[in-house]
């Protein structure tokens, strides 16, 4: 059986709202196991209302729907509903005598208009609103069972809460659990991180295993639908395991965790202080790590020379390798980093040099980095040539200088 | 003709991930006065896309698609498409070729599993990627013309601007014109702005003009229906020559403009550097100015100085001063602006110190926060107390020292 969701209004097909009640309903019916095939954002027009209500009522189960409950004209839900299910709309006095009751609490007059909450499709069952005027509705069409809600999220959020999740429970819907594991990894491209997993990436796989990539952070998805909670634990951790285990030190995180902050980890661990040298990131690495909570016992602080001047001044990078080699160089980068480490008196000192463009140099194109790390014993450096846009650039040489900090403390910690 | 926009991935189904795809490109296609009539998001499975791909090829004339064009084994958006138009999936030479070359820039041997990237139903038109593996999609189906693109924003983004728009508008869609101009201030309150403009902000007036805030820049939307692009600027004109001159210096920009790019331009205008000295903001100053293309030619660098001892080795701050005021204070924020000018010998610099939380200090609470300019002749501090989280403090106080040197600029030069 598959379950749809479908966002009523105007303000979300034309783009000025963002649809964000299907991300929460989805959220909260996976939590009982309930995973959604597909969401539809509708606008206020009544055939294409009913027109979605088909297809939503043909190919689904259990159709979701918010939006489209108010007194105004272009609330459509009602009607829409009627049309899909070839009956009229009836007046509800117990409804009438709640919406009533809602104005009469808030000591205001009921305008005539909100009558129209109490008109449901002739066969459908109300369901009551604690905390608004729109009463939801619960309609069977066919094999589809259909629940309409506010649009107002937290109208909606509380009769999710309250009346339609028991519901959905006590149909049988549900009742097993839907569980994610997310995993971070960072390092390498996409292909190469899902040729190590080909047998758990397959289709058909039990759990479920996805790999997507946003800004060069390689996350994997095992979703695990299962009787219980713990079933579904016991189906995520062995893959969870295999998964480490080939995947190795390209693992950083789960869930929602950035480099940042397995970085900071790393330091409180080890004990071990952290200053920054940027060039092409600008502060970002910096920022970045300025974002975590507690950041300030073990980041230190940092230094953005964009002008060349500040490598030599404040960095005591020696100026004829700036004019030997180029701002934008290993060897630079590395003077960098050892210059860093030792004007802010850390044990550990990460640097950024490159081009973010928009204007590449002669020898030297749009997209170049060099990442730097120095620590007690030495210093190294890597290169990365990423050709893109100014801010991807910036962020994912942000994000090799987090990596290599990580996995020097990792390794030599 | 109805336009629909399909959205694929299990992470957008599944509520893990915010669909932002549609609002994007429902917004754009507005621009080009394309309405939207439906939004559809469907998961990573192949016989629930042919099934969305065929309800939206039978509701709409325009079928806008993002995601499911990757390498892996859920990225099932060609084959589904092939399915869609009863053909096969054929190997397309030239967009091999421009994906190996991509792989080549990169310095990386391209996986064998990027290969399926160059099939296309056959009959399609494929649509190059200049920013990523992933070509895009023409295909007819019927009398539906469909286009998919990368799920990827910045490639999407892209695709979608100097490939797709273009299309639209020789094919004729598009009709009238729904043009939009947002103006963006800061410095104020959303109230005290409105109270200015209350007169443009009511219901019914030509052209529509709203108010949003985010972040504390506060945006007026002026919004133009009308038969040509020039009706509908004219509309927007007068309106909005009224809220600059009510408005005065508290306006910075239009559209995306922001802080940081005004401060740039000014700097570049008046020719003045600067540098930065932070403190709570955490190199959040440093990398927003950063962002802008070509700041390096006014934006020096800066210092993040977590660490109390660095404001005293690296920027000078008499000791004493943090000793008796608190590092938290107009006096030492004052000092940090001074000295950081004096060290990156720039015209200006501007600092800031505060309490991004989680825990206050017990004189002063979370959200407290001094930002400082220093010139030439002097310098000076502010102060704001925003009890807010963490990222919301670091925003605001990198706003309110980029606004800082904005209004000194503009008023002094």
């Amino acid at each position: 059986m598959k379950t749809e969701i479908i966002s009523i209004g105007s303000e979300l097909t034309s783009g000025q709202n963002l649809d964000t009640n299907s991300q929460w309903l989805s959220r909260r019916l996976a939590e009982i196991g309930i995973a959604v095939a597909f969401h539809t954002t509708v606008a206020d027009d009544l055939e294409d209302n009913v027109a979605a209500f088909r297809v939503a009522s043909q190919r689904a189960g259990l159709v979701l729907v918010t939006g489209g409950l108010g007194p105004t004209q272009d609330d459509l839900t009602r009607e829409a509903l009627a049309r899909l299910a070839g009956v009229e709309l009836v007046f509800h006095q117990e409804s009438f005598d709640r919406i009533q009751a809602m104005f009469a609490r808030l000591g205001r007059t009921m305008p005539e208009t909100n009558r129209v909450q109490a008109l449901f499709p002739a066969g459908a069952e109300p369901i009551p609103n604690s905390h608004g005027t729109a009463p939801g509705i619960s309609l069977q069409v066919g094999s589809c069972q259909l629940f309409a809600m506010p649009g107002v999220p937290s109208e909606m959020h509380r009769m999710f809460e309250k009346r339609i999740r028991p519901r959905l429970l006590s149909l049988g819907l549900g009742g097993g659990v839907l569980l994610q594991r997310k995993i971070n990894c960072f390092g390498t491209g996409e292909s190469v991180v899902e040729e190590k997993l080909l047998d758990l990436t397959r289709r058909g796989h039990v759990p479920e295993v996805g790999i997507t990539v946003s800004d060069a952070t390689v996350s994997l998805r095992i979703l695990a639908r299962a009787a219980t909670h713990e079933e579904a634990l016991a189906q995520i951790a062995p893959v969870e395991q295999t998964i480490r285990e080939r995947l190795g030190d390209l693992v950083f995180g789960v869930e929602d965790e950035e480099l940042q902050e397995s970085v900071l980890r790393l330091l409180t661990e080890k004990r071990l202080t952290l200053a920054t040298a940027e060039g092409v990131t600008g502060g970002l690495v910096a920022r970045r790590l300025a974002l975590v909570k507690g950041a300030s016992a073990w980041f230190r602080g940092g230094l953005v020379a964009y002008d060349n001047e500040l490598k030599f001044t404040m960095l005591s990078v020696p100026r004829p390798l700036v004019e030997a080699q180029g701002a934008v160089s290993a060897a630079v980068a590395e003077a960098m980093a050892v210059g860093c480490r030792t004007h802010f008196q850390t044990n550990l000192a990460v640097s950024t040099v490159g081009i973010a463009g928009p204007e590449g140099q002669s020898d030297k194109p749009v997209g170049l980095v060099y990442t730097a790390l120095a620590w007690k014993d030495g210093v190294k450096s890597v290169s990365s040539n990423w050709p893109l846009a100014r801010e991807e650039v910036q962020s994912r040489a942000a994000k090799q200088a987090l990596n290599l900090v990580r996995l020097h403390v990792l390794r030599h910690g």
